[in-house]
């Protein structure tokens, strides 16, 4: 089957076809992307990592180390338990010196992508209580992907907004991770990730205390992500938009501290699709090869 | 102009006219509803009340009963402050006994009523901390009114998610007001009002720290608002919904606590044009007037 | 199953469950209405209407009078092709008197609601061109059901328009086989079905062309519906808008000839889901039961 | 004011700045655009065109050569009716030559766009019967502009179809001359433009009468549009979705003829704002400048 049968934009930019994924073909190109349900790569992973082929998983098979702790949420035995403490995971505003000579990338979740760029530069300054993060977070409906569910239908999600997973969704581990190592110690977060009624798009409202409120939040931001390509921090007194990047590889965060109290308010947007997945993947493939890491990056988020 | 010209729903159902509003026709009727801008409603209400006139007012200006506060988040002088104190706040599930003989009613917020409800349990019974409550609260377009303002527009709110309002919002001494009352002590609060691309309809996530991890509280939502005709406390495990409000006066709240940890997040939904609004109004003139509370609000939710 | 797990916006208001259709259960109702994928009604019906029940199938097993259209354009053989003359087709402006008395009623499609509706005055009145008729007709999605399939996904049709079924569409014959039956002669016609993405409404834009440019059509309409508590002609000028009938009866209808030409267009909107399915269902059992035919059905749309 | 201001994707992109236009400045440019309402460009188009600047005007101003036409639509005397005859109408699939050395270019209107290079194959060849043509036409809500107005409130057009302007729209005697330009006789159309819940598309649904049934109407588009980079044909069978060009400067089209009768259904779609606006103006531009014609404009549509 055509490709732009399935993605009627690309008629007339690609002639690729689907096909049946077979190892020895795969293993002979330089880089292996999984966009497959949790579970397939690491099936595939450890015979294509011998071949020397380099593996980036758009999946979340490789992004907790602790393997007991995926097993758990994800409900599976891992498949290739020897092979995760070698993944590297892929957040390059983090980990770009070991995602450039690593074989094997964990591409992060796009919840974990948009809550940890958000929370980082407090956590690393030792900034922010530990004990009672919230990131409250929303996505579009392609976040779900393109299973055919009753929940997912326009029908049912359209004019409507609604939490879910509230109990615990497998992103929280893998931004407690993050996190965890960020600050060195324990971190004890509150996720809850919510169902908004439009396409593309994730808002992430963090809240953390903080202590020091003489802190320079502003220019601590600024300065952490002054030479990341893919991280806009906006001007103080702003206010981030989803919008702003769909289409775009771009994570833009705004800060607040309401009333110059002691809560911290981040506000960090991406596009789930992008930066929250395919866009972080090309990325993570720019540095591995010594690529200009933007290269294939630069598009525009579409506006209106 | 007849009122179906602007609601054109209303054709063959009524055969009203927009009148200007006149204080002498006005003060004939049993009770006058003001659903007008900030800042009406207390230059005409004095004289009502002073001829016997019952008044319901939707807008702000008898909600907050510290007047230099008022004045401050709405940024002008109140026009009869020497009222204020008579007006009884409009939330039935609190006041219901006061609403019943008051002259005038200060109807509730959307956001205010959404987050109370969802709070008040537990606050009511000392439960959560009171040093960082945060209130995250999502809501539909129509909660900006009918003017016509850029970002309202569809090709510029649809298709995006963006916090509004972070640094203040008028809502935030509302809502203190409401959960100090209930508290009877200073409340620390974190609220965050979001634009969701959707018409109707007011998510509030609520986060709380609770030290008494072995309170029963889905049993205690039960129980406080068992015989409340317009609060359904949903089984535990479930996720509220807006559109399962959509035009009807029903607020639904679930509850969760995740990892059985020190978090409680409480799940409010109300449709904020009825419950949050109009609905609400119309409860307290039922209960003013010794009506059955339910009359005229049995609508059930339009669902899809 | 509780029917409010599946509606949650029922809650607090029914008790029922959904249960195995048993024809001896059903026997002994009064009636029995089909909201069944097609194929599933004429199973039972037979039996049905042996035992003394009336029935009102939603589904189109019993719209087309011609069985071997019917055959063509379902797909299978129909299983009580003897019953089917003496199916009522239940659009109460045409057929009212024999609904009245039907012990089966064939409760018409969306789109042949809303079209037949607009056409029928002119084409009674022998007004129209009948070689040439054009349906232009939007549907939004919740006309598509509530099954799991991708292109109904909210990411897979929101922020997009298609027309579908353009070669040929189920509900082309069921509009034919009425607007002959008002000609009484062949009439030609194009029927194009259209993706819309909003949840509910049906917007048929039609298009005639008539001989007698003097005819006053404005009050041909007015006339033809002056009783029809259930259609709307709107004054001279106006555009009729899905929202003006969403959770409504109501069918309204506007017209137009635009620069004088001899093309009439004549715009007419309903609630798929209520005049289009479940509305008119009840509208016909008020009439066959000799109730009030509004009885339950003067729910005002629900706007904005 | 930075542009990144008004549109916060550019953030990081330009450094622009709105400036008040003057006729100096703009005349020092090799090409000015005009993005101005109806009746501005007229106003400074000959002063411009005097200092040999070139002119590509992206409202009406120069669209109709029938002056007295002209003024009857807009509701207005024209500025400069002795520079009309010099603007070539910007559709290049009709006049590339003659753009190519064109001082001044009238870009076309986003229906007029979708709509003639729907219908030009059939009547260019003939076989279309004149008298009877419709163009069923359904606009995102971005086709209004940016101004604030109630209509266009997310509130109010989101979840709603409507027809508008039935009794005649500005852009029927666009789409007519274009129609008669390639016909050399008069064309009979009837044009209804819809106002659709979305932000971006149009979709034309167009109409006509072949008495050639025989004529391959399928390869005859194939091969009028065979050379054109932005006009796609769609295998026989498809039905073209506004999603697979939204942001691209793709106009696509299927063809129709239902049970092969002798009406003609012919789907177009295009993103207004691109191949109906801004993107047929670089078009244009590089079609003057002897730039590759698809230079800037190979952007993929968004999708989802």
């Amino acid at each position: 089957m055509a490709v732009s049968e399935l993605f009627p934009n690309l008629r007339g930019h690609i002639d690729l076809a689907f096909s049946e994924p077979d190892v020895d073909a795969l293993a002979a190109c330089d880089v292996v992307f999984f966009a497959t349900p949790n579970g397939i790569a690491m099936q595939m992973v450890p015979e294509l990592l011998d071949k020397g082929c380099r593996v980036i998983d758009l999946a979340a098979d490789f992004r907790l180390q602790d393997i007991a702790e995926w097993e758990q949420w994800y409900g599976m035995s891992h498949a290739c338990p020897e092979r995760v403490a070698e993944a590297v995971y892929g957040l390059p505003e983090v980990n770009r010196e070991s995602i450039r000579s690593a074989q094997l990338v964990a591409n992060p979740g796009c919840y974990p992508t948009a809550s940890q760029l958000g929370f980082l530069p407090l956590i690393e300054n030792g900034l922010a209580a530990l004990d009672g993060l919230v990131a409250d977070c929303k996505s579009g409906v392609s976040g779900a992907g393109r299973g055919a569910k009753v929940p997912f239908l326009l029908a049912e999600c359209s004019e409507s907004m609604k939490a879910y997973g509230v109990p615990g969704h497998r992103h929280l581990p893998e931004i407690r991770q993050g996190l965890e190592r960020a600050a060195d110690q324990p971190v004890s977060l509150t996720f809850v990730p919510h169902l908004t009624p439009m396409i593309r798009g994730i808002h992430a409202t963090l809240y953390a205390k903080v202590e020091d409120r003489g802190a320079d939040l502003q220019a601590l931001y600024e300065q952490r992500y002054a030479s990341e390509p893919f991280v806009d921090v906006l001007p103080a007194g702003s206010h981030a938009e989803t919008r702003s990047v769909k289409g775009s590889n771009v994570c833009r965060i705004a800060l607040h501290r309401p009333q110059d109290g002691d809560t911290v308010v981040v506000l960090s947007v991406i596009d789930n699709l992008v930066k929250g997945a395919a866009g972080q993947a090309i990325q993570n493939m720019n540095i591995m090869f010594g690529l200009d890491e933007t290269q294939g990056l630069e598009t525009i988020a579409l506006l209106p």
